[in-house]
């Protein structure tokens, strides 16, 4: 689907600005503003701002679905080899952005959102998911070449790596410092090496 | 201090809607209802929303604070045995609790807020890190008895275990679930044993 100049410009500010200030915070006039379009261009396209959240989502795994694609850590033969460069490459992402450009619209929606607006909740659980889904297809491939008796679930590893990015982003929110979502990011990436390695020794 | 029955009933009613609905979400007037306090009364505790925001921050922090003073992970000799038990508590506060009730204020406060206001940002940062320096504590004495050549810091290992239970509660939100919460207090169990039982090796 082509979308309009428009629509796409009030994706990209919605991105921008409920990275920045959440959801509840942004208004449409704001957004608007933001894109630098009308608000009968906005409600041409979106029948409210719930509406244009959940096309957020989409188009927000949409754009870092392009991303994670075209990634580095698919280069690698070893699966197990590619799931160690795709938590690097998670670390990498936070390398000279901000706060704001570095975390996660859906996690930064949802958490806000869950109890309120279904719609939001399950458009940001269907993103996370999604992507944590080609985790696991990683995960999977690695688990069966390398620790084919491990107990552990491919899906349940995939959605905690997607857990400690989360988490690692609320702690660099508090701290005002992307420092200590790398940390956490670094303590993944050891955990998925040790239970690899504690797997060879079984 | 003694505080005032209103003042606290506020500070409850933030407690509950606030981690309900989100910050921006929650207003004076629904506050006031919940509490079942007069306006004036909040004015006269409270300058502000913002005001009881991080006014609530702290009682948050003080209320937890007993919770975890009085748990039984203290009770092992062991301080490995403690930081397991440790864990072991935070996924037993998730059983036969409600999202809302089961997840973290400052993480929900903060998620919205660090940009845009720097004075919740920091209470939540402030109630993060003194909890988490109370488990640094116990991974400290666990480090120098059980692993005293690992690379890891205790500092860091302790604010990872914030940062899985944080990530753990956006999953759970997400999918309106509090098992993928659990799910990640599983596997940050497994990374601790896996982080020793490597470092004995050594």
């Amino acid at each position: 689907m082509q979308m309009t100049p428009a629509k796409t410009k009030l994706l990209n500010a919605a991105l921008r600005i409920v990275r920045t200030n959440g959801y509840e915070a942004t208004s449409v006039d704001e957004l608007c503003r933001d894109a630098g379009v009308t608000k009968g261009a906005f409600f041409h396209h979106f029948k409210s701002k719930e509406d244009l959240a959940v096309a957020a989502a989409g188009y927000w795994n949409e754009v870092t679905g392009k991303l994670f694609a075209a990634a580095p850590y698919h280069d690698y033969e070893d699966p197990l080899d590619q799931l160690i460069a795709y938590i690097d490459f998670r670390a990498t992402l936070l390398d000279g952005r901000s706060i704001p450009e570095a975390t996660c619209l859906l996690g930064t929606m949802v958490q806000e959102t869950y109890e309120s607006n279904p719609a939001i909740r399950a458009a940001c659980f269907g993103g996370i998911t999604s992507h944590a889904e080609t985790i696991a297809d990683i995960i999977r491939a690695a688990k069966a070449r390398h620790a084919p008796k491990a107990t552990w679930s491919a899906e349940s590893l995939a959605l905690h790596t997607q857990a400690v990015i989360q988490g690692g982003f609320i702690l660099a929110k508090a701290k005002d410092d992307l420092a200590l979502a790398r940390d956490s990011i670094l303590h993944l990436r050891r955990y998925v090496e040790l239970l690899f390695h504690h797997a060879k020794e079984d």
